[in-house]
């Protein structure tokens, strides 16, 4: 039976309210940690914030917790068998680390002095992603409730890293060394969103990303523009020149080879994308932009989640400063970043980038091409049996129909699919207007409790429902 | 009669190594006061120096020398009215400022104590531009010490600026509003250079300037790249778009409406151009570049001497700091300068790039260009018989054939042809290894005492030959 009988949703809903105020509680004390991963002058309150979750899932009923110390900032792991022996075993993935934040950037109250407004809770990692972290406490907590287990219904594992808003360094190094520890049958991300505050959504996929950077190399010191102008080639105008051809007049990106083994969009996957209520207006608002652009044959949506791209992040070269300054510059340089997708090998992306360059640069400007460490594209099978339990889990936590998105952006999850060789899906509350990375971050209460609620219900369907897998 | 006679020469001569010691230690008083313009810190010094040279007018005999005070720093006028009434005006341009100069930019002495090390003075301004201005001082006591003459065969005037080394942005007004005091029949602008140490040229044109800067602007602030990458327009592509397009796949300018009124080379003036023994290794190490580029059809001299140009200066936008940052920026801009020649209008250039710019905009993107004030270009007429007496001066002087250049930079003098109404001519003997702008910037002493010659034969020469021109 895949949906859980009313009286267990009641037991549920009711043993949520109870527990509402303590739980709202204790986030509140870990959003007060500011565990900024990137400000080294942190580092001792992300290894508090560290220790805080450790104590903290214990205390909620983990056997096993435990800090795993990295190269940079531990992670928290926590594992709580079931003792039904041959339950599959889920391993849950988020982070306790937070982006920057300081009043001076526009909160209107500290960002780590958590504020509730008008059923919102106000604090740097409000959203991202302590709160949908900490749902996974009180919603394992009322699964046993309303089951009556004193185990979970599946083996569950938690692997909260702190390092994610500083690119997950040492995550790959991690997984990789601890991977007997982390085994799973499924990962869950909960560190997404959803589409809208009344529109429930799965995320099925991220984009990888690949990240470059170009310094071109004209004259061996600025020169003078009058006296040599006309007659040298200009670093500048070569950057330029590049930039201007890495995509062709179909919006597409022109590098021979980049979409090679792009696996396309299905019909069906088209049409769930579709069904989504998407207001362009609302979305440039959101965008901050004032016309959508990019590759002809797709829809928006198509092309944030689900097309590769190459943008520009920055490009420079010559006089920076106020005025005017008569000079050919010596050197320019382009910083760029691929979000890749399915199919796409991030090695190969940096191949056919690095030969387009080297044949492109003209002669006289020396060139030299930095590919840092890539992240691959990630996607949840649509036609996974784990897949069908988070959406009846969010389904009777919402009371709505849930419709699958992606997301355009990256994350780490898919280094946990290819050292776990496990699927990945995606279990996330957040909505657009949550503010990630932004001043005012927050998130909605209500919300939040359904993230509580979704999960009371995920590992009972994903222990009954895991057999369909195999 | 054009050439001096053998006994002119020698007195002159004569003269001239009687006072060498005493003309290059007056110089080095004048360099040690760092006349820097652009420095606000030195604009007492900068006064300083421009009543410095007044009184040395003054001592050289000058029955006129006035400071002339403007919106910024003062120019410095002098006149000494020739005793035959008859005679033609002749105003001498330079300018007195220099740019600025510290020990820590590489000088191996300080730039503002001069020292004479193998034939060859350092200092800032050494050749760029107070020697060049100072050899007419003794220039015009050799010329009356070998006439017999009590003032000079000309009606001498000299207009010395304080201002070239930051734009000149008043000189145009100076110019216009002392018109009356400055009228001459030609002017001698000496703040130019020779081919090199073995080939005395003349240069006859210096390029004019327009500058513009455009900013592009996307979302109203940095956005995600992940979240928006791929469909909306990124000002930093759409900037590299501009500047991509600027010139065809000839090295020609692709504004429409560019070339139009461009005077091109004659077969003669190619010729002249030919005939000077330029060597591409050697100019490209000058250059410090390792490729020629440039608008096909012309030679390297043709293209930085005599064709019009649009360069980058500065390109900027998104990320500017180590590794990478994963935005689509705001906002992009880019610096450009268009160098012009003969025939072409400033004003039209700017009105042609506007439109052009504006035409290729992508939708979504909003944009700002401002050119600022223009400076035009300036060509002197290769059949001017004041020409001819600049070279036979010079010829006289260096005892070698004098050969013809141009300057691809710009500078002031079409503002005095276009106020005066007066044909500008240049005399300059600077090389290029003097280092303007650059560290350990020098004149070489044998050359600048050509020069002081060179203007000891001009003003007879030319008040001789004048008839010759009407």
């Amino acid at each position: 039976m895949s949906k859980p009988v009313d009286s267990a949703v009641s037991v549920v809903r009711t043993y949520i309210q109870d527990q509402r105020a303590a739980f709202l509680g204790d986030l509140t004390e870990w959003l007060r940690i500011p565990s900024v991963s990137a400000q080294p002058e942190h580092a001792a309150d992300v290894s508090r914030s560290a220790g805080w979750l450790a104590a903290k899932l214990a205390e909620t009923g983990f056997p096993v917790t435990e800090v795993w110390e990295t190269a940079g900032a531990p992670a928290v792991f926590a594992e709580w068998p079931s003792d039904t022996p041959e339950a599959p075993t889920v391993l849950v993935y988020g982070h306790h680390d937070v982006q920057p934040a300081a009043v001076a950037d526009g909160w209107h109250s500290d960002p780590f002095e958590p504020q509730t407004r008008d059923g919102r809770l106000y604090a740097r990692g409000a959203a991202d992603d302590k709160g949908q972290v900490f749902f996974h406490t009180l919603g394992v907590r009322a699964h046993l409730a309303a089951t009556g287990r004193t185990t979970p219904a599946v083996h569950l594992k938690l692997l909260i890293e702190g390092e994610e808003e500083s690119g997950s360094p040492n995550f790959r190094t991690l997984v990789e060394e601890r991977a007997e520890r982390l085994a799973a049958d499924a990962v869950i991300v909960s560190d997404t969103g959803m589409w809208s505050e009344t529109t429930p959504t799965v995320c099925t996929g991220m984009r990888g990303l690949a990240e470059c950077e170009i310094e071109l190399r004209g004259p061996d010191q600025d020169i003078h523009s009058g006296s040599f102008g006309g007659a040298v080639p200009n670093p500048a105008t070569a950057v330029a020149g590049l930039v201007a051809a890495l995509h062709d007049e179909d919006g597409r990106v022109a590098v021979p080879g980049f979409y090679d083994g792009v696996v396309p969009l299905t019909d069906e996957e088209r049409e769930l994308f579709a069904e989504l209520p998407f207001d362009e207006a609302r979305w440039l608002r959101t965008a901050k932009s004032y016309a959508t652009a990019g590759e002809s044959g797709h829809t928006v949506l198509e092309r944030i989640w689900a097309r590769p791209t190459a943008e520009v992040n920055g490009i420079g070269g010559g006089y920076q400063g106020e005025g005017t300054k008569t000079i050919i510059p010596a050197s320019a340089f382009v910083k760029l970043s691929f979000r890749l997708v399915e199919g796409q090998d991030p090695d190969q992306v940096a191949k056919a980038v690095t030969e387009w360059v080297a044949a492109r640069v003209p002669e006289g400007i020396r060139h030299r091409l930095d590919f840092g460490p890539a992240t691959r594209p990630c996607l949840t099978p649509l036609d996974h049996p784990a897949l069908r339990s988070v959406v009846r889990a969010m389904g009777t936590a919402f009371e709505q129909p849930v419709r699958f998105t992606r997301e355009g952006g990256s994350g780490p999850a898919a280094d946990l699919r290819d050292v776990l060789g496990a699927p990945v899906l995606f279990l996330g509350i957040s909505v657009p207007s949550d503010g990630w990375h932004a001043p005012n971050e927050k998130v909605e209460l209500d919300l939040l409790m359904k993230g509580v609620e979704t999960t009371a219900y995920l590992w009972g369907d994903l222990a009954e429902h895991w057999t369909d897998t195999h």
